[in-house]
């Protein structure tokens, strides 16, 4: 953990995870997500994607789906930052906009923090390839006490 | 292609891909994806889908996001079956509301198309698990002249 990283609780999942003492969610791995750096004070979190060939769409491009996974993973990963040990995050509902293709390949994704309320979050997350944002999304994310 | 299929082009991509013309979307592979019975009458898909181990988010149920490829996947062919030859969609926005943990295993879906315009399509859909929905969504998709 580099001092990129800084998060609410250093025993919190997310900061475990980053420390690798967690093992890590098999669909982190499906994506090739990797956290670059996350700021719990700014509100803010980047993150790198793998787009692979088996997420190809009859037109070749990545199905809008699996962008909106890694959309998900931005979103719900930037609220687990802010979370203290023994909660957890829900998240409601997610609302995607798709504004160009992506290929198969890397992409390069930040999250922000709308607001984070007590029990409720909203958060904003955007997908880029090569310089251009090819997907926007919205989440509304639960706190959780697991 | 059995006749539960109705569709609006028997020369269109949709069509062909039931008959097994055109190579399979490696996204459909990934997503144990299944068309059960599509009527453009009715404006109505069923298909099935098989969530995989390596869906899996940290609370070890299907991440939201890999149901919003599912939910994607449903409106989308849904669309496709109202297409005629040489044209395409592509989705616009998709909303997905996630109403219950998903687990590893087989879901249903179902779409069902709420106004199809000349140009732009909004279509409805819903995942379950055991009989119990799991996620929702609507979405906005435009009709593309290849």
């Amino acid at each position: 953990m580099n001092n990129q990283h800084t998060t609410t609780d250093a025993n919190g999942y997310f900061s475990r995870m980053l420390r690798g003492e967690t093992p890590r969610p098999p669909v982190l791995t499906l994506l090739g997500s990797r956290i670059d750096a996350v700021d719990v004070q700014a509100g803010t979190l980047s993150a790198s994607y793998e787009a692979q060939p088996s997420f190809r769409n009859p037109a070749g491009t990545v199905q809008g789906g699996m962008l909106s996974a890694m959309l998900d993973d931005l979103t719900a990963s930037l609220v687990d930052a802010t979370l203290a040990a023994g909660q957890g995050v829900a998240t409601l509902n997610l609302n995607v906009s798709f504004l160009r293709p992506a290929q198969v390949g890397p992409l390069q994704g930040e999250a922000r923090l709308l607001r984070r309320g007590r029990e409720v979050c909203h958060v904003a997350a955007s997908l880029l390839q090569a310089g251009r944002e090819v997907a926007t999304a919205v989440a509304v994310c639960k706190v959780l006490t697991l």
